[in-house]
């Protein structure tokens, strides 16, 4: 059984045996989570040059060599094939199919990326006692495609993803100051305040996960979101590019402080 | 004539003539100026992961393609083979020859890297009051090797080479401050105190730059260093590369507040 305050090292032995998990969010609290990006080496020095070139969005963790499945940067005895709870995989920039293990499409020439997450700054959020509605209600964070372009690098391209969070003005004065020294997991946020500023159309139904909760005197508040790389790797039509499921992240011995101030 | 106060664009086209220039440090102020590192494409992804890995060392402001000497990104119509006012030419990881212009050596494999250089958060400083004593003496910042262990990228490893900037203790606390939210050029100091407990042996002989000047009741601050990556590049033992000379930067159109809180 899986319980939120198991090891690291246990929940991804929980998770190589495939069972069902809904999302790594809230699982052992203190410990950085990754998004996950794999492509084949030849689309790689063009896709670490995109996530330099735009490092709110895709702040890198670490790179794997090519074929490397074990990340031990990020923890112990890490297999990326297994141990993230699901896979998307993307052919030619469309959803081929969703699977718990990618042992069988493995190949030599893939090379991982493991870019940073907003669950490690909700935590000190919460830490600090900012309150932000979505956590406050259990649902998922409203994420929404914007018209804030991307600094190309061919392949990549495409327009930024951000996340929303509402919350007392106040208290997103304070989220402003704790993420700025954030910087591995999407730092400072982009925009406050209207979203139609920012291209966002329908604020009601967000792109992906769930729909907003918003205060009568809250603030919106728009943070770089690690959905921007997928989007951008499906605009450059990979033959195959395989990431993490939504909100089913690999689960690293890193601890969030790990990730502040650096 | 060259003068401080000229923009950036006439003092490279100043530059470009080959007239003689000790230092790239004082013109232009409020411009960023940009550590240089060429190198064929077949090591440019090895050097980039590198880069990425040791992000105080070797912070990238921008990475060209492949044969393309004009980053129209860090300003109007540089040309990266003329407007350096000096370079150094590596073969094998040896120096093999300082140039003042290297349009007859480019190859069309070379690919730039532009790095963030401390003169950025100098100025910096001394906008807020903080004292450095070779910035008042008019010398060069010391430069030390340390025993601070790189994270290595294959072939780029070895150790980090550091700047030391002697002030007052409470000058010292704000410069932390400062520096912290300067990502792109370096960041917050890696030590402060004792320069033996990073493995410096011999602090009246830097291994780059000026002896240091130090007062009785000064402290001692050390922030990773651009020579860092020239030094790594010397380990890889790379066919070429080639790289400013120490103190002749490349001169941007990017102002200095575009690479703070980034």
């Amino acid at each position: 059984m899986i319980n939120a305050s198991m090891s690291p090292k246990a929940a991804r032995e929980y998770i190589r045996t495939n069972a069902p998990l809904a999302t790594t969010s809230g699982l052992c609290p203190g410990f950085a989570q990754a998004n996950l990006m794999i492509m084949e080496e030849q689309y790689a020095h063009a896709f670490l040059k995109f996530c330099v070139a735009n490092p709110k969005a895709c702040p890198i963790l670490h790179v794997s060599e090519p074929g490397d499945p074990f990340p031990t940067e990020l923890g112990e005895h890490i297999d990326v094939r297994t141990d993230v709870p699901g896979y998307r995989v993307y052919r030619h920039g469309a959803l081929d199919t969703e699977v718990l293990d990618i042992s069988a499409l493995w190949q030599d020439n893939f090379v991982s990326f493991y870019i940073g997450c907003s669950f490690s700054f909700e935590e000190s959020l919460v830490q600090h006692g900012v309150g932000v509605r979505h956590i406050e209600a259990g649902t998922n964070v409203p994420m929404y495609r914007t018209n804030i372009p991307l600094k190309s690098v061919a392949p990549f391209h495409g327009e930024l993803v951000v996340s929303m969070r509402a919350m007392r003005s106040s208290d997103a004065i304070k989220a402003v100051q704790i993420t700025t020294n954030m910087s591995k997991v999407h730092g400072s946020p982009v925009h406050i305040g209207a979203p139609e500023h920012i291209g966002i159309t329908n604020f009601a139904q967000p792109e992906f996960g769930d729909p907003p909760i918003v205060q009568d005197t809250d603030i919106t508040s728009f943070w770089a979101c690690g959905v921007t790389s997928q989007l951008a790797a499906m605009n450059a039509k990979l033959p195959i590019a395989i990431t993490h499921s939504p909100g089913k992240m690999l689960i690293t011995d890193r601890q969030n402080w790990e990730l502040e101030y650096s």
